[in-house]
C-alpha cells in the first residue's frame, strides 16, 4: 500500500508492506486523518523526544515497559494517529464491526507483550497510509452518520476535555485559554461544554482568535496588544482563575507562572519539549497550582466521539484544509505558520 | 535598645530607637525569636529577593499594596519572625493581654494603609531586638505553661501544617519529604499529625535524618546512598504518593519532575530565590501536579500553637542551639552547615 514515511528524518511517499489482521485487529481503509503539531515535532526533534522518554524510565516502575515507546529511528515510522477508518476485514476469530463501518479508536494496539502506542511505531502504520490496523476492544463506531472529517477531530477533542476534566474547573470559574491551536480550542470547546461562561482565549494570529470564538471563547485578545491577565481582570476578575497552557514552547510556562494572579490553577496541556526556565517564587509568592496533562481516558475519548456525533460540539471551525497522502509534505510545512492552518486532514484512501 | 540590625548586607549588634506602642498595638520583650533560612537568604541576596517580589507587582492586582513588602536596602533592617515574647505595655485605649503575659504572633501589623509584614520592614523591628510592637488582634496567649523556646516553633510549624493542608494529603497516601531542614522536619511532624502512616524523609545530612526519624518520619533515605523514589517503592510503593519539595535550591524541582512516579501530587514548600530549569515533558508525561506553598493563615498559625501546646507535636528535637544578640552573625555562619544545627534560638532579652 501506499504510505507517508518517516524516513531518516524526511517525509516521503512510498510503497509499504500490506498490513494483515491477526487475531484481535481489525484492518481499516483510513478516510481521514488529522496531522498533530506532536507529529510536526516529532519529524524534526525525534530523537530528543525518544532520548527524554527514555530519562523517564527509572520513574515509571511496572509502567515503563507499557508506557514508554521504544522506537528504532533508523528504520520507517508511519504517523498518524487522529484518524477515521472504515473497516475491510477482522482477523480470524475476531469479533468486530462488519465491512463497511466506519470506525475510529485510541491509537493504541494490545498485543502480548503489552500495550503498543500507534503511530509512532516502527512495527504498525499510523493514519498516513492507506491502511491500518487497530485492536477489536478499542474500536467505536462513528454514530449518528457523523461524517469522517468531523469523526478524526475525536482525538484532539478528547485531549482538550482530558484537560479540562482535570483541571478541576467549574462553572464558578473564569478560565483563561493561552494558545489557540487545536489543543486550545479543544479545550475552548470543553470549558464551555463543562458550563464555564467565562472564557477567555489568547493567541497572537487573528485567524486563530475567530477560530477562538468560533469555538465558544466568550472574550479573545491578541496579548501584542493587552496582556491576557489585564483582560481577564477587564471581563471578570473576580471568579477563581483556571487557566491553560496551550501553546508548548519554552518561555510560556515561565511567563504564565509570572503573570497569573494569586491562587490560580493552571494546567499545562501544550507538550514543551525543551527545557523551560521558571522562577518557583513567582509561583510561591502567589500559591499556584499546575497540573500537567496528557492526553485522556479510553472513556473521555469515547464521550469526546458522543459529544461530536450528538452535536454537542461543533469542530468543523477546526479543519481548515484537506490533502492526499502526496500532499502531507507541504502541509507539514503549511502548519509551521499558525495563520493559515488549524487542523489539516490527510486522506489517504478517500471513498 | 539593642539590636541585631541588617545595615549595607552585614549583621551588626547596635542601639536602635526603642518602640512605642500607638493604638492597636502592643509592645513586648523578646523572649526567643528562630533564625529562619529566609534571614540568611535575605541577608545575602536581598536585592535579587526585592526586585523578583517587584516583578511580580503586575500579577497581584489588588493585593499589590497589601502583599508585597516595599524595602528600602539603604536603611537599617531588624529581622526575625518566628518570636514568642512577653507583653510590656499595651497602646493607649488598647484591649491586650496584661503585662507578664507571653504570647506569639503572626508577624504581620495592621497599619491604616494595610497590613505590614514585619521583619523585612524599615519601621518595624522584628524578633532580632530586645523588643518589638505587635498588633493586638494578631497576639496569642501561649497556654498551659508552655515555655517560650518552643512557643516561638509555632511559625516554622506553621509552615509545615499549611503545606501538608494544601497537599491534600490523606491518611491513604504515602508522603515523600525531600529535605530535613526545619521546613521539611515540620511538614513530617504535620503529616503525622493528619495521620499519614508512611512518610519517607531524605537529606544527605546523618544528623537531619536522625531529626526527621524522631520527628516522625517512618523512614530516612540518604539519597546519595538509595534513590528517594525507590526508598519509597521499598517500604511500600502502593499507595498514591504525595511528595514534598522542603529543599528550596536550585535544581531540586527539575531533578522531582524527572524522577517522582506517574500521578505524584507535589508540594513545593522549600522557598527557591533562584531560576531552576526544569523540563516540561517529564512531568506532562507523568500527569504530575504541583502545588506552590507560601506561609499559612492566621487560623493555621494558632493551630500550630495548639498543636505544641497540648502536646500533639513535640517540636523540642528541632531546637538545635540558643544565642544572645551578639551571639546572631555567628548562628548566621553556623546554619549555613546543615550538619550541625537546624534551628538555633535567638534570646534577645531573656527572663
Amino acid at each position: 500500500m501506499q504510505a507517508c514515511v518517516m524516513r531518516s528524518g524526511e517525509l516521503v511517499v512510498d510503497e509499504v508492506p500490506d498490513p494483515r489482521p491477526e487475531f484481535g485487529q481489525v484492518l481499516v481503509r483510513n478516510v481521514a486523518c488529522g496531522i498533530c503539531g506532536s507529529d510536526l515535532h516529532f519529524l524534526r526533534h525525534a530523537d530528543r523526544m525518544v532520548a527524554m522518554s527514555e530519562e523517564l524510565l527509572p520513574s515509571m516502575g511496572v509502567l515503563a515497559d507499557m508506557a514508554v515507546p521504544r522506537i528504532d529511528l533508523s528504520r520507517d515510522i508511519v504517523m498518524g494517529h487522529e484518524f477515521c477508518g472504515e473497516v475491510l476485514e477482522a482477523g480470524p476469530d475476531t469479533t468486530a464491526p462488519k465491512p463497511g463501518t466506519r470506525v475510529v479508536s485510541i491509537p493504541a494496539l494490545l498485543t502480548t507483550t503489552g500495550v503498543q502506542q500507534l503511530a509512532y511505531n516502527n512495527d504498525f502504520p499510523g493514519g498516513y497510509a492507506e491502511q491500518m490496523l487497530l485492536s477489536a476492544p478499542f474500536v467505536l463506531e462513528v454514530p449518528n452518520g457523523l461524517d469522517s472529517r468531523r469523526a478524526a477531530l475525536t482525538e484532539p477533542l478528547a485531549v482538550g476535555l482530558h484537560a479540562v476534566a482535570k483541571s478541576g474547573v467549574t462553572p464558578r470559574d473564569a478560565a483563561l485559554v493561552v494558545g489557540c491551536g487545536p489543543v486550545g480550542l479543544a479545550v475552548i470547546a470543553g470549558l464551555r461544554a463543562a458550563g464555564v461562561e467565562v472564557v477567555v482565549a489568547a493567541d497572537y494570529s487573528a485567524a486563530r482568535r475567530a477560530l477562538a470564538a468560533a469555538m465558544g471563547a466568550t472574550e479573545v485578545v491578541d496579548p501584542k496588544v493587552e496582556p491576557v491577565v489585564e483582560a481577564w481582570r477587564r471581563v471578570d476578575g473576580a471568579r477563581p482563575l483556571v487557566a491553560f497552557e496551550a501553546v508548548g514552547v519554552p518561555g510560556v510556562l515561565a511567563t504564565m507562572l509570572r503573570d497569573m494572579p494569586p491562587g490560580t490553577r493552571l494546567t499545562v496541556v501544550g507538550v514543551c519539549m525543551e527545557p523551560d526556565t521558571v522562577q518557583p517564587f513567582h509561583a510561591i509568592a502567589k500559591e499556584l497550582s499546575v497540573q500537567f496533562v496528557l492526553a485522556y481516558s479510553p472513556d473521555e475519548f469515547a464521550g469526546a466521539l458522543r459529544a461530536i456525533a450528538e452535536g454537542q460540539i461543533d469542530v468543523s471551525p477546526m479543519i481548515t484544509g484537506t490533502v492526499d497522502l502526496r500532499g502531507v509534505p507541504g502541509a507539514f510545512e503549511a502548519l509551521a505558520h499558525p495563520d493559515e492552518h488549524v487542523k489539516i486532514l490527510v486522506e489517504p484512501a478517500p471513498a
